[in-house]
């Protein structure tokens, strides 16, 4: 494709997307497709001969859309967010098009520096400590995923640990993200060396006396404590551990202290909830929170910041003689390969720099702002009507609640509130998922899409009452 | 930004890079930036008040594009190519436009479907065994990178070699890429537990006979062999791996092959080249190549396909309460989440989609043809200039030669062409890489952007000669 015949296809498929994005309430939020129903409708055999750019996107219409979810209709309030937006749209399109790889810093200077730059940014944004600056002897990083990010953050724990050979701990709790786990299995752990922590009954945070004891009957035992991982803004209900008690004990004990902030982290941007980052300043050794979920940067964007980079770079550098140069030898760069699992890596930072300077702090701050009001306006609807059973703490934009479904047993009633679950997304007109807690299968609400205006979240309510019948 | 500003500003982001890439040979190959030249010309401090996208567009080209390395410069000859493509930065484009995340079937079923479709696609035109397509008990996967296809790949040889808390082993060469060690690493292995199989001096290709000895030497000892890996075109000099020799001791000692074809594996679309996979279909558990090299298609797309699914699938499926779904518990469908290490994903497919489509099979083969057509010529001009040696195995787009140095110590032999290396790059007309194969640097030439023409490689034949002196 030439030049020329890309500027052509080009401002079709930005046609396309605006279109798309401009009519996209029109749109089953989920996808009403069968499986096998979206390959059956495109040919089996790839084709021998080129074909008409024209044909791809008639094809987009015709047999892609009806089998996309629509992640950005204002009526999705599935899982969490995954915000795109303009500027972050074109800076992921601006990384296609210059097409280069920022494996090091010699690869391409700007991939590098830009990076560095729009991470330490972003750590002022969320009011994130000094330390976590790329200039100090810590530093942050763009990964593709929080999943992803944890894993370094374990490896680099595991580095500083030491105790090769020995049985190693990770500490997390019945609410951490499956990730962590994953990450356990990844390095090697053994299943029963990612341990769990109670959690408090009502607020589902992690109890930190059971985390200290758990720690010592592990040392006693002969076990390396490598990482622990505290969580602000769980999966499952944005539950928040109390990240200043569990760094007490992790610093009593020499442990790496792994926040997960992989929704929640960007709301910081808010001076009114800087105090969910309360211990972090002292004692975090690592901290991640993605600005691809609720900050306007499409996926994927999560930012890695660390308060030591050496054990991260110790664990993950090798360096083979065609990747040696002059810039990676004068100690004066980053080498950004060394920060995470792969080698090659995109121009990512494009797209954050974009967001950030068509928004500003600002826009950021307004955008979370209006999701956490809406999210408080929809939790006031629930609590009024006494059908409905709200989990109370709802302090970002995921709201937790469920019938009440009286004088069936639990079981029954998760049956019924699954049930309820599957005629609102079959419906198309909304899409939410669920979570369990104390054995209570629970509807989330989750708000932040761009698009999202009070009138869908009041339409959202009036859809689930009237499905209850 | 809405839908109306994005149709504005996305126009002018598409006459911007379809300026850039009319005009790119106008640009030094290699930045010219020195460490810190990009960030002091940008502001140190984020924005209180968003800014107009102009703004972004015109620090693009005053602060980020002199620090970019030019990748799809017709004159960049380092490392390996990383093509780039108007269909695959276009169906980039889609990807971002849609903004959704397939991490299970069910959160945008098209995702999925697309992306086995073109997977098995792609395993037709390169002639790969039936046993690697999706309906078979194996499949494809989109991953970001080979390294992180080549971890996976190791997860799941540990997953099915068990003896997990014994010594297991995994078997490379020297010319292996460095991310199989670093994925030994992250998979918790000690660092002598990679083990280094001899090549033969003269082809660098591993010695299946020595791969044997090491496995029984290492069972004798204890030791669990979980993986070994053949490369198909490494990456230092494309050097190919006795893949059926070594999957013959592989079966013999039941340990999973994995294939690395990072770079040379698309070649195979050409159906002279099919002889690189012999023993493929008969010995391989997995097998690796990136269309982002040499195929079109923008990084990141990195295909992993593996003859039996079931034992990765195994060693990462984590399931949480808030991501089950009634088509996963249905076994109808594919979780790609299973397949990768993160848990979210983009819609990759699309890139992949639009280039086949758009180039059909003839297309994509003449792309390749013209690669190793030009590799070729350039290798006759160095064959026929006495003062040069040249690497005589080059069965791909890469050429890998020396000046001679009559009178030169090895050493002083090699900081001369260093030196010269230094100077070429230095010139901005071209760019090249080096690497080390018996003791010698030798200057890599690796021919293969899209923009690359006969003119291009015989200028940069001129200026090395001219730079000799």
């Amino acid at each position: 494709m030439t030049p020329e015949e890309f500027r052509e296809y080009g401002k079709r498929v930005v046609d396309w997307i605006a279109d798309y994005l401009a009519s996209i309430e029109s749109r089953p939020v989920r996808s009403q497709a069968k499986p096998g129903d979206v390959r059956s409708a495109l040919p089996e055999r790839p084709p021998e001969e080129g074909e008409p750019f024209e044909h791809v996107l008639a094809d987009l219409d015709r047999a892609i859309l009806p089998g996309v979810t629509h992640w950005q209709h204002p009526s999705f309030f599935a899982y969490f967010p995954a915000n795109a937006s303009g500027p972050a749209i074109l800076g992921d399109l601006l990384s296609s098009g210059l097409g280069v790889q920022g494996m090091v810093w010699a690869t391409s200077p700007a991939c590098t520096e830009l990076e560095s730059l729009v991470v330490d940014w972003l750590a002022e944004l969320l009011g994130l400590p000094q330390g976590f600056r790329t200039d100090s002897a810590g530093g942050g990083v763009i990964q593709d995923t929080a999943s992803s990010a944890s894993l370094v953050a374990l490896l680099a724990a595991l580095r500083r640990a030491g105790g090769e050979g020995r049985r190693r701990t990770v500490y997390v709790s019945s609410q951490t993200h499956s990730s962590l786990e994953k990450a356990g299995r990844i390095a090697g752990l053994a299943a029963g060396d990612v341990r769990a922590v109670n959690v408090d009954e009502h607020t589902l945070a992690m109890d930190p006396a059971h985390l200290d004891e758990l720690i010592a009957a592990d040392v006693a035992d002969g076990a390396v404590p490598a990482l622990v991982c505290a969580t602000i803004g769980t999966t499952s209900t944005t539950a928040i551990d109390p990240v200043r008690r569990i760094g007490e004990v992790c610093r009593a004990r020499g442990v790496w202290l792994h926040v997960d902030a992989a929704y929640a982290g960007v709301s910081a941007i808010c001076p009114e909830l800087r105090w969910i980052n309360d211990g972090v300043a002292e004692y975090a050794d690592s901290y991640v929170t993605n600005p691809h979920k609720w900050l306007l940067t499409n996926f994927d964007c999560s930012v890695l910041w660390l308060a030591d980079r050496a054990p991260m770079i110790e664990a993950l550098s090798i360096l083979p003689e065609y990747l040696r140069n002059a810039a990676s030898a004068s100690g004066e760069v980053i080498d950004y390969r060394d920060w995470q699992i792969p080698l090659g890596r995109r121009f990512r930072a494009l797209k954050l720099w974009s967001v950030i300077r068509w928004y500003g702090a600002e826009g950021l701050r307004e955008h979370v702002h209006k999701g956490i009001a809406l999210a408080d306006e929809f939790a006031a609807l629930v609590a009024a009507d006494e059908r409905f059973e709200l989990r109370q703490d709802h302090p970002f934009g995921l709201v937790c609640f469920r019938p009440r479904w009286p004088g069936l047993s639990t079981a029954d009633a998760n049956a019924a509130t699954l049930a309820l679950l599957e005629r609102l997304n079959d419906s198309g007109d909304l899409y939410l998922s669920h979570t369990k807690a104390n054995g209570n299968v629970l509807l989330r609400m989750a708000i932040g899409a761009p698009a999202t205006e009070r009138e869908h979240v009041l339409a959202a309510w009036s859809a689930i009452r009237r499905e209850l019948g």
